[in-house]
């Protein structure tokens, strides 16, 4: 481990050598029509693109998912943005895929998603507080849409929607807990029809999921127009398209469906569009932007929310399998931290070596490896280093998975960037050379929701069984009897366990998935089970990030991390 | 007038042969440092030019405010853009400023805020709906401040802050009647203090006012950091600075700050930046994109929302005052169609003859004069002409400006563009040339809230009182003992009547203005004093113009206006 002291993100963001976004598209070899400039570094790639090079092959496709995280996470995005640095020096010409950032996390506890260290995406202030404007849009529509549907009830409802029955909720990309659950419509009839409602982060408004999964302009207007909103007073659903409002959404995201294009600090190109909650949605970046890298590099990067049970699950059966799209390899990311408190060490003792810990929660990686091997997908394990871990635990993860045949390699790109990656980006493409992927879907689309839901508990989770709430019950027939059963099915859970219960840790088994209730996302193709207590409005903390930060007389951004 | 058939708006604009914006940035000598392009027909300039440019001389800068209008306004936008190009058609390098426009009524009622017929700045589809994301960074960094204080109102209240006193409300720039008054933080301890709260339209937050008055970024922040956001259990007021908020609202805002630089139909140069609201705030675009354009150019043609009596006093008694400008000449639009309505013409025959009832509405007109003589400024009337206009009726106007050595020239700048402005150019740069200028605010700041307003009332709106109700009352006697009596002071006011009774047409005396409350903006330097009834969230109609929009397969937009 190089022990050279490095600065905070911004400070080694703010230090980068960036290339003006025109030469970084130069070399993609997009013509001037084909990217709009926004600022000197950001830019916004037209979706012509992908008609163009229609005939053209795609290149190899790489996903990066990890183990059941800890609460700081496994760095996943670190190292997407290192390994295809590292691909780079490799001679390799690699794209990076990622998602865009929700504002609402960085205002309060710190902490942007742009990777670390020397392997970041940059612009990384730019990238963490309005980048291109693409979650304001998804706001703007999210809440035209809300006013449309108020409107409606209030000019005479001639949809006959129950007021107490309209599911779409408002948007803010913002943490604030006095939204969660408000009324509105207060003060009098000028003031239209009071009802309850509340706010959700914009990240998880079904419009970031249908924005992320559309093939184009065309699907996203019909994406956009199933959208359920509402039930009327006889039990039948109120589609956007129902109230007419599926071309002016569609007029207000149209800018923000093409993919936006930045570099790494090595000035590897990457493709950031689209965050969608990894909980109630499938938390990948746009199908747009990956179809678009593929054709545009050789090889490509991209990353899943959260561990392999959520993220990398959702990714092959729901993105891949909508996007036709065939990755070729899966990195496994690992951190000695996690594996120890799989192992049973508290939080607070996760810097100090404990090898016999970090065996027991070795289980919680292999748990992780059967489930990728189980969608027919060769990996590779990524121990990304801390300045903390101890030589003899780094030689037990390596000898664990040498007995075991398991490539493995350590990922150093938070301290060395690219270089720190080399080793890694070599065995991925071994992997890739030895033609070992043949991805397949866990599930069958035409099995049932409960079929659906048994196989990722037995298959992925390693529980034994599910469990419906009453309500849930009663959904599953309204589903039935609308035809909705043959959906994705979309699991939101805690990611820290492989379970539905948090302190589950390590790799538990006969355990049963309790489902409290489902939410239908017509538009993005699949149906949200909800299990344990899923947040989509998050709290500001006692003293919020936003209060430290500033802008100097410069123009340089302060308090952002 | 010449009868062609001209197309809508949308039509007109798409057919634009627009320039790429660094061409527009290269007439005016800018740097390649000094302007970012958001796309390829918009850009962002930055304040840094104002620092190159401080010893350079001022342009001359044209006001351009109108008589009370009809609902559908009196083209004063159209008139603004028109007389840019017409002067630039002359040879003279000039520049237009004007706001930007909300997206809150363009998706209700049909029509943005862009000129109209030949006289436009383009991109308007893009002008319309996100532009370069200013108003989204206001709506944010507005709805950060509530979520920090709901925040410390959730985290113990270190303040003491009366949650039934919290006056900054949160902002959506749409039409949405149901946000009006809600009630915020219901279902329990962890959803933070149930309070009573509202939406405003995001041009309404004094935010917008701020950004739109603030000389820099430093004077930004001071003034984000003056706002007043609710009041403590013992009566004193908390301020944004109190929070510790003011650096992160003022990073949210450090590019929305920057003047955005477009181009009409002609390719004259448009600073189109910052929208407050005409009545809560001063209506006019931002002091930089003003002084910006005086530097960057030899004539500078803005506007002010509303009539004279709201729009040009607020201009020149805020804006002008606060900023160091200087107005040189004022252009006064009226209508044939207006005039009529102030003659007592109902509204829907205001498109047939009626030179009697024209002739008892130009009192009306005679008003706006001697309140614009009043500031020491010397103006032209400008007759917008429409198609149903009648050649005896501008005779008749002609006629009656003659008699009075009042400066009249016709407007056909909707259906001819530049060339339709060019006498009214030639009236406007005579006046300058004959050095009649000698602005001067119309009150002291140092003189009582309540002096003020009878200066006002007696001076521009012609009535005889004011009178205050027992809440307004006892606001100023608060306002007294914090030291806020020296603010300017903004009214609230219709738009239909000099007095604050909309039926009241023509020129009405003996009125008295009735105060119903006050709303203070510290941080935009003024207190607004509210009469009548103020909207500052608007509804959408039965059939909402967004129903109608949409984007074609080839990416042109449909259903804007």
């Amino acid at each position: 481990m190089v022990e050279k002291r490095i600065g905070s993100d911004i400070e080694i963001a703010q230090q980068a050598a960036m290339k003006p976004i025109g030469e970084i598209a130069a070399q993609l070899s997009l013509s001037e029509q084909e990217w709009m400039p926004y600022g000197h570094y950001k830019a916004k790639l037209s979706i012509d693109i992908l008609e163009r090079l229609k005939d053209a092959p795609d290149g190899q496709l790489i996903l990066v998912t990890s183990i059941n995280p800890t609460p700081a996470g496994e760095g996943k995005s670190t190292v997407t943005v290192g390994l295809g640095q590292a691909l780079n020096r490799l001679g390799k010409r690699a794209i990076i895929a990622l998602r865009e950032p929700s504002l609402g996390p960085n205002m309060g506890l710190k902490g942007g998603a742009a990777g670390g260290g020397y392997s970041q995406v940059v612009p990384m202030d730019e990238l963490n507080l309005h980048f291109t404007g693409d979650i304001h849009a998804i706001t703007t529509a999210n809440n035209l849409l809300s006013a449309l549907i108020d409107n409606h009830l209030h000019q005479g409802n001639a949809l006959g929607i129950d007021p107490r029955r309209v599911v779409w909720k408002r948007a803010v990309d913002l943490n604030d807990r006095a939204l969660r659950q408000i009324t509105i419509g207060l003060g009098g009839p000028a003031n239209g029809i009071l009802r309850e409602d509340g706010f959700q982060i914009t990240v998880a408004s079904e419009i970031m999921a249908v924005l992320c999964l559309a093939n184009g302009l065309d699907d996203l207007r019909e994406r956009l127009g199933r959208m359920v909103v509402a039930w009327t007073w006889d039990q039948r659903p109120v589609q956007v398209s129902d109230l007419g409002a599926q071309g002016a959404l569609t007029l207000l995201l149209k800018d923000a469906l093409n993919p936006n294009l930045i570099q790494t600090l090595e000035n590897t190109p990457a493709l950031v569009h689209g965050g969608p909650f990894a909980n109630i949605a499938h938390g990948c970046n746009s199908l747009l932007a990956t179809r678009m890298a593929l054709k545009l590099g050789d090889y490509v990067v991209t990353e899943a929310g959260f561990g392999a049970d959520l993220g990398a699950e959702k990714f092959l059966d729901i993105k891949a399998r909508m996007g036709g799209l065939s990755p070729k390899a899966v990195v496994i990311v690992a951190t000695a931290r996690a594996l120890k408190m799989h192992g049973g060490v508290a939080r607070d003792q996760l810097g100090y070596e404990d090898v016999e810990a970090l065996a027991r929660g070795m289980e919680n990686l292999e748990k992780h490896i059967e489930t990728i091997k189980a969608f027919g997908l060769p990996f590779v394990v990524a121990i990304n280093r801390f300045t903390s871990d101890t030589e003899d635990e780094l030689a037990f993860i390596n000898s664990w998975c040498d007995a075991r045949d398991y490539p493995v390699a350590e990922s150093r790109v938070w301290s060395e960037g690219g270089a720190g990656g080399e080793t890694l980006a070599k065995e991925v493409l071994a992997l890739i050379k030895q033609h070992k992927g043949h991805y397949r879907p866990l599930y069958d689309t035409a099995a049932s929701i409960e079929d659906k839901l048994q196989t990722l508990v037995t298959r992925v989770y390693g529980g034994k069984g599910v469990e419906f709430s009453s309500k849930a019950a009663k959904q599953l027939a309204d589903f039935k009897r609308l035809g909705w059963d043959r959906l994705c099915v979309c699991v939101a859970k805690t990611q820290y366990s492989l379970s539905d219960d948090p302190t589950l840790l390590g790799r538990p088994s006969d355990f049963v998935l309790h489902v409290r209730e489902f939410q239908v996302s017509l538009g993005a193709g699949f149906i949200a089970a909800l299990t344990g207590n899923v947040m989509t409005m998050p709290g500001l903390p006692k003293r919020p990030a936003a209060l430290d930060m500033d802008v100097l007389p410069d123009g340089r951004v302060t308090g952002l991390f």
